[in-house]
């Protein structure tokens, strides 16, 4: 007999709920931005604590994600000890949910009761700070590309635990 | 009387053509691939050569552009000595056009007749390498968000230049 899964509740994604587990890469009066371009352009800058870590370097990879069915069980949750992730999509606003994100503090294997879930929008990136749980890519709907950033680096980078039991999310 | 300015062959956009000015940012078999996340995702792997430059260190801003109206006119060029800067559309696919490249190579100041004009698609970004001399963002149609990953770090790292007479770009 399987265990019950846990229910996640779905959290709209904000910098403020974020901030225990990085950074929310959007255009924001609350970020620090300029007028550039003669006037063309506003840069809202510097969204991100990009972390290559200890001898990496900052590189920018693309990312395209099959879409999750919803319920969709958590079963695992990785981690990257030595640098930090940003996942920015590509793919505009128009119709789309966006994407789900799944995170936990960073420590020791998270549980299912230690999961928090948000639902990104499509002009919201994310990036984990270096040594926060995370699930995997969770596009909706559609085939989804994201510009990620991350680290290129010396010793293996990566860490997968499985949940046992799992946590359930719906929308 | 003004001088008559040249009109730019506005050309697709394509790494081939764009190698002696950077690096495209795309979804392509031409790039290192491979499957990850237990085969949820295809990750394209390091697209750009991404150049902080000495001391200095990557950083990632949204720029949000207003649209150019054509026919434009190229009447200035920058560049970026110590690093280089990256633009990802962020806006997908959908009915856009995509946005203008103008650039220039390396050395002395561009005149009009030592400029390239590329069309990007809505799913190509451009990494301006060190050095290349570029024209500003060239939003089309509608408001049009980028990521930029560019240089954060000491001394100056912008020059721009007039052009006279300019060139001009239609579609």
């Amino acid at each position: 007999m399987s265990a019950v899964q846990t229910l996640l509740t779905v959290e709209p994604l904000s910098a403020e709920a974020f901030a225990p587990f990085g950074d929310v890469l959007q255009v924001s009066d609350q970020a620090e931005h300029f007028t550039i371009n003669a006037g063309n352009t506003e840069r809202y800058h510097d969204l991100a604590r990009l972390d290559p870590g200890p001898g990496g370097k900052v590189i920018a990879s693309i990312f395209r994600g099959s879409p999750r069915t919803l319920p969709f069980s958590v079963a695992v949750m990785e981690r990257h000890l030595l640098g930090s992730q940003a996942f920015m999509p590509l793919f505009g606003g128009g119709a789309s949910r966006g994407y789900l994100v799944v995170v936990a503090l960073p420590g020791k294997a998270p549980g299912a009761a230690d999961l928090r879930c948000f639902l990104a929008s499509a002009s919201q990136g994310v990036n984990y700070a270096a040594g926060v749980w995370h699930h995997p890519l969770l596009a909706l709907d559609t085939v989804s590309d994201f510009l990620v950033l991350d680290r290129s680096g010396p010793d293996d980078n990566c860490e997968e635990v499985a949940l046992d039991p799992g946590a359930l999310i719906t929308l």
